[in-house]
C-alpha cells in the first residue's frame, strides 16, 4: 500500500515537475548543446525584449525584467524543450491596449496584469481548461495572427520614419501618418530602411546552411562554414542593433544627434514588488484601490491570458515532435512564469514561435537551456543597460517589422480555398474586423462566426434514404448520420414526416436507422416519439434501428407505443416477414441525401 | 410560358393568403363550426383580455382594442385554424416590463412595441428565420414558461389580497407582500379565493363530457347533456366574470364598495392613430424624438418578437395534426396581426395554447372563426363597456391566476429524468434563473447552457476502435462516428495518435473509417494531415477509408504523402495483401469506444 502511494506521488510529481525526468537523463552532452541553444535564443532575445518594452509602451528594461523569469520557471515546470517564455510581438500589443489608459500608471497597470493573466493560466491548467483553445480554428488563428501582425507593424511606422504623433487603431495611424507626413525625419527613415534590408538579407542566408548538430560527417570544414552563417543569421537582431548603437555613439562623440534614440535605462537588477499594491493617496493626490484598478483593466483580465494560452498551445504543438502536448501542464507553467514575473516587473509573457524555431534548430534537448538565456538576460541588465540608451528607434522599429513580417500568412487564404472555400468565410470576417475593429475584439467575432457555422451544421444533418424490399414488403430506410440534439430534432422529423408521406416514397412502413446517433437529448426522444405518432395518424409504421443500450432505453422511457425498436436490421425484416422466413432478400434503390 | 407564370403566381398567393385554400372549400357546415367555435373562443377571450390588459400595467380596454386585428388579420394569412391572435399573459408580462418605466407614456411604447414586434416577426417570416426556434430545447423551454407563470401568479398576489404596492421581480413581490401582510383586505381575499375555486371546480367539469361536434350517435340526448356541461366549463371565466359584476353593482345600489374594483372604461371603437408618432414639445415640457423612443424600449424591441415566435411556431406545431408546419407564413401572420393592431391601439399579442385548445375542442374548421371571435370583440367595446367598471379586481385577479397555473410543468422535470438526466441541468438553470434573475435574461442563459453542452457534444466525438486480421496482416480499424469540425480536429488527433501508438494496439497500419464523416472543415482536414504525419514518424503507416467525393478532394487537397486514400474497406484489404488476396478473412475483438 505505502509503495503504490508512494508511486502515485512519484508521478504526480513527476508530472508537476518535468524537470526532474529531464535532469534523470542530463549528461555533458546534452549540457553543452543546451548552453549553446540558450545563448543563441538570448541573442535573439535581448534586441526583441528591448524592442517589444517599447511596443507594449514601457520602457526598454521592462522588457529584459519580463525576459528573467520566463526561462528559468519554464525549465522547471515546462514540457517541450524549444519554448522560450518572455514578451512577444502580439501580448506586446494587448498590453499597451489594455494599460496605457489607465489612471494609475501603466507600469503597475502591465505587472498587475502578469499577475492576473498567470492566475488564470494556472487556473485554467488546474481546471483542465485547455479545450477551449479547440474552438478557435486555424482559419481564425491565421486570421488574428495576420492582423495582429500587420497592427504591429503599422504602429512602427511612426518610429521608422521619426514622425511623432499618438493613434490607436490602424486606420488611425495611417490617417496620422499621411496628416504628419510633411514632417519625415530623412535621416531616422534612412536608417530604418537600412536595418530592414539588411534584416531581411541576414533572414535569408539561414537558408543556406542549417546547422548539422552532430558533426561525424567527414566535411567538417564546410559544416563550420555553414554553421558559421547560420549563427551570422540568427544573431542579426543582435548585430544590427549592436552596429546602430556604436554608430549612434560615433555621431554623438562628434557632437551629432541625426537619430531619434531610446530612452536611459537604469542599471542593475530589478527590485522585488508585490504585483497587488493600492495607490496611496499622498500630498492630495487620489489614490486607487485593488478593486478600482481591476475595473480599469477590464476585459484585458481575460483576452490577455486567453491569445496567451492560445498561442502556447499552438507552438507547443507545432514543436512536439509527434507526441501528445500536455496543455494542461503547459497552462500551469505560463501561468507560473507570469505569477513570479510579475514579482520583478514582468508585463505579461509568452511563447514565441520565433524563438522556438531558434531554439530548435540550434539543437536544443531540455528546457533547463531557458535557464542558460535567463543568465544572459541578467548579464544583458547588470553590464549592458547604459549602452541601450544609444540604440535608435528606428532600429527597434525595424527589428519589430521584420519579426512579424512573416507573421502575415495570407497565403493560407489559397490553401483553405482549396480545401474548404466555406471556411473563407470566417478567414475574411476575422481578418477584417481584427484590422477596423480591434484584434481583440475581431478574434471575439471570428470564433462566434465558426460557432454560428458549427450550430448550423449539427442543427441540419443529413438522412440518406433508400427504398428496400424484403421478401414480399417495400419498405424505406432513412439512416441518420449524426446524433440528434434539440437543434436538429424538429428539423429531421420534419424532413423524416415530409418525405415517409410523400407520394414519391409510397410506403407504408418506414425503419428509421439511428446506428449513427450515439447521443439522444430528452427533446429529440420526445420527437423521435412524435415521428411515431406523425406517422401513425397517416397510416404509416416506424420502427427504429438501434444498437446502442443507452439510447433503447432514452426511447423506451419515451413510452410511446407507435413504435417498435429493433437492434438489427435482420431482426426488423425477420419481424416484417413472420418469424421463419429470414430471407435477406435486398434490393436497393439510389440513395438519396436529404 | 404564359400559364406556367400564371400557375407559379396563384401558387405564390395561395402561399401568401392561406384563406383562399380555405375559402375554395368553404360551405355553410364549416361556417356552423367555425360560427360555434369562434363565439366559443370570444367567451373566453373578453374576460381574459381585461384581465390581462391590467397585467401589462394598461387600461382593460386596450385589452380588448389588442383583441380585434388578430383573428380578422390571420383568418387572412394564418395557416392554423385553431390559433388565435390576442393578448396572452407572457406577452403582457413582457410588455409591462419594457414599457412601465418610459417617460413618454406606457400606452404609446405599448403600441410602438406592437408595431417594432410585428416588423421584426415579419421579416424574420420573410427571411426564413423560423430555424432559430430550433436552438430553443424543450426543457428550456417548459423551464421558462413555468417560470413566467409562476410570476405572472405571483404579480396578481397583492390584486387577490387587495394590497396596495408596487414591486418588480419574483423576489420582490413576496418580499412587498411580507411587509404588507396586515393590510390584507377580508372581501377582496374573500371574492378572489371563492373565484378561484369556482374557476377550478367549473374547468374541472369539463373532463365530464367533450363535445361529440357529429351528433350521429343515438344517444342524442346525452350528448347535448354533455355539450352543455362543456360549453359551461369553458364559459367559466365569462360567467365568473359576470356574476362577480353583478355582484358589485347589486353591492353599489346599497351604497357599499367591499370590492377594488375596475377602472371606468370608454366606450367604442378605437381611434385608428399611427403608431410611430414623436411626442412633441407642448408647454415646456420636452418632447421625445422616435430614436429616443426605440433607446427607451431597448431589449424589448428583440426579446418581445422572439418570445413570441417561440410561442408562436410551439403552438403551431403542436395544432398541425401531424402536417408540416409553414413557420415562415406562420411569423408573417402573427407579424401582420401585431402592425395592424398597433395601428389600433393594440399591445403585443400572439396565440394563446388555452385558446388554441378551446377552439380545437370546439370544432373548428378555418381560420375563418377568427373573424366571428372579432365581431364578438367589437360587440364588446360597442355595448359592454359601462359595464366593465364593475368588475372586481380579485375576479381579474383570480381568473389570471387559474389560467396560468396549469402552465407550470414542474413534473416534465420527472420525464426528463427517466429520458436523459442530464437534460436536468439546463432545465433547473433557466427555471431557477428565470425566477431569480427575469424570465427574458433566465430564457437566454438556459439557451447559453444548451449551446454549450451541443458544442462540447461536437467537440467530443466517440471514436470505435477494434483490431482487425485480413490475410496475415492485422490493423487498427478507427472508425469516427461523426463529422468533423474544428472544435474536435484535435481531440480526435491526440486520440487517434495515442492509441495507435501505445503498446495496448501494437499494430503498425491503421485505417480510420470517415464513413459517418459528411464534412470536414479546413482545420480537421489540416489535422488528418498532422495524425499521417504524427504516426509516419511513429512508424506506423495510415489510411483512410472515405466514401464521399467532397471529402475525398477536400483530403486530396491537403497535398499530403503519408497517407493513402480507399472508398471501400474491401480495396484497402486488397491493397494491403498484393492484388489477388482478396480473401476477406476479419477477425474482429471487442470494439473499444473512445
Amino acid at each position: 500500500m505505502k509503495t503504490m502511494l508512494n508511486t502515485w506521488t512519484w508521478r504526480y510529481l513527476e508530472k508537476l515537475f518535468p524537470l526532474w525526468k529531464f535532469l534523470k537523463k542530463y549528461d555533458g552532452n546534452t549540457a553543452v548543446c543546451d548552453v549553446v541553444a540558450g545563448i543563441t535564443v538570448g541573442l535573439t532575445l535581448i534586441p526583441q525584449c528591448i524592442a517589444y518594452a517599447s511596443l507594449a509602451g514601457l520602457d526598454p528594461q521592462y522588457g529584459l525584467y519580463s525576459s528573467l523569469c520566463g526561462g528559468i520557471i519554464y525549465a522547471v515546470f515546462g514540457t517541450i524543450p524549444e519554448l522560450n517564455i518572455a514578451p512577444t510581438a502580439l501580448l506586446s500589443l494587448l498590453t499597451y491596449q489594455y494599460t496605457h489608459n489607465v489612471t494609475f500608471g501603466n507600469v503597475k497597470a502591465a505587472v498587475m496584469l502578469t499577475f492576473f493573466a498567470g492566475i488564470f493560466e494556472l487556473f485554467s491548467g488546474i481546471l483542465h481548461l485547455g479545450f477551449l483553445v479547440d474552438f478557435v480554428s486555424l482559419p481564425v488563428v491565421s486570421a488574428f495572427t495576420s492582423a495582429g501582425a500587420i497592427t504591429i507593424a503599422t504602429s512602427q511606422v511612426k518610429n521608422l520614419f521619426g514622425l511623432k504623433f499618438t493613434a490607436e487603431s490602424f486606420v488611425d495611424v495611417w490617417k496620422q501618418f499621411f496628416i504628419h507626413i510633411g514632417e519625415v525625419k530623412l535621416w531616422d527613415t534612412l536608417l530604418g530602411f537600412v536595418c530592414i534590408t539588411i534584416l531581411l538579407l541576414m533572414r535569408k542566408l539561414k537558408d543556406y546552411g542549417v546547422p548539422p548538430i552532430k558533426t561525424t560527417s567527414p566535411e567538417k570544414q564546410a559544416a563550420t562554414y555553414k554553421k558559421c552563417i547560420w549563427f551570422v543569421s540568427v544573431g542579426r537582431n543582435a548585430m544590427v542593433v549592436i552596429s546602430c548603437a556604436v554608430l549612434a555613439f560615433i555621431f554623438k562623440y562628434h557632437d551629432h544627434k541625426p537619430f531619434a534614440l531610446t530612452s536611459k535605462v537604469p542599471s542593475g537588477f530589478p527590485n522585488i514588488s508585490i504585483p497587488l499594491k493600492p495607490v496611496e493617496t499622498i500630498n492630495g493626490t487620489n489614490g486607487t484601490s485593488i478593486p478600482q484598478m481591476i475595473s480599469e483593466l477590464g476585459y484585458g483580465l481575460v483576452v490577455i491570458p486567453f491569445v496567451a494560452i492560445l498561442a502556447n498551445v499552438g507552438i507547443a504543438k507545432a514543436f512536439a515532435r509527434g507526441n501528445v502536448v500536455d496543455a494542461s501542464q503547459e497552462m500551469i507553467a505560463v501561468g507560473l512564469c507570469n505569477i513570479f514575473g510579475s514579482f520583478f516587473g514582468s508585463y505579461p509573457v509568452n511563447a514565441s514561435f520565433s524563438r522556438a524555431a531558434v531554439s530548435s534548430a540550434s539543437g536544443v534537448r531540455t528546457p533547463v537551456s531557458g535557464i542558460y538565456t535567463g543568465i544572459m538576460v541578467i548579464m544583458a541588465f547588470t553590464f549592458l543597460t547604459p549602452y541601450f540608451s544609444y540604440i535608435p528607434k528606428a532600429t527597434l522599429a525595424a527589428v519589430i517589422i521584420c519579426a512579424v513580417v512573416f507573421m502575415v500568412e495570407i497565403t493560407i487564404a489559397k490553401s483553405i480555398w482549396y480545401i474548404n472555400k466555406l471556411d473563407l468565410i470566417p478567414f475574411i470576417i476575422t481578418f477584417v474586423s481584427c484590422l477596423l475593429i480591434g484584434i481583440e475584439l475581431g478574434i471575439l467575432i471570428g470564433i462566434l462566426v465558426e460557432i454560428c457555422k458549427l450550430m448550423y451544421f449539427t442543427a441540419r444533418p443529413k438522412i440518406l434514404t433508400s427504398k428496400k424490399i424484403t421478401g414480399n414488403k417495400t419498405y424505406l430506410k432513412m439512416v441518420l448520420t449524426s446524433s440528434v440534439f434539440f437543434s436538429s430534432a424538429e428539423h429531421i422529423r420534419e424532413k423524416i414526416v415530409q418525405y415517409a408521406t410523400s407520394t414519391k416514397s409510397n410506403v407504408s412502413i418506414v425503419l428509421v436507422d439511428c446506428t449513427n446517433v450515439i447521443s439522444l437529448d430528452y427533446t429529440a426522444g420526445k420527437c423521435f416519439s412524435l415521428i411515431a405518432d406523425d406517422l401513425q395518424k397517416k397510416g404509416t409504421s416506424v420502427a427504429f434501428l438501434v444498437s446502442r443500450d443507452r439510447i433503447i432505453k432514452t426511447l423506451e422511457n419515451c413510452g410511446n407505443k407507435n413504435f417498435t425498436i429493433f437492434q438489427t436490421e435482420y431482426d426488423f425484416e425477420q419481424n416484417l416477414n413472420g418469424k421463419n422466413e429470414g430471407l435477406h432478400n435486398d434490393i436497393e434503390s439510389v440513395t438519396t441525401q436529404m
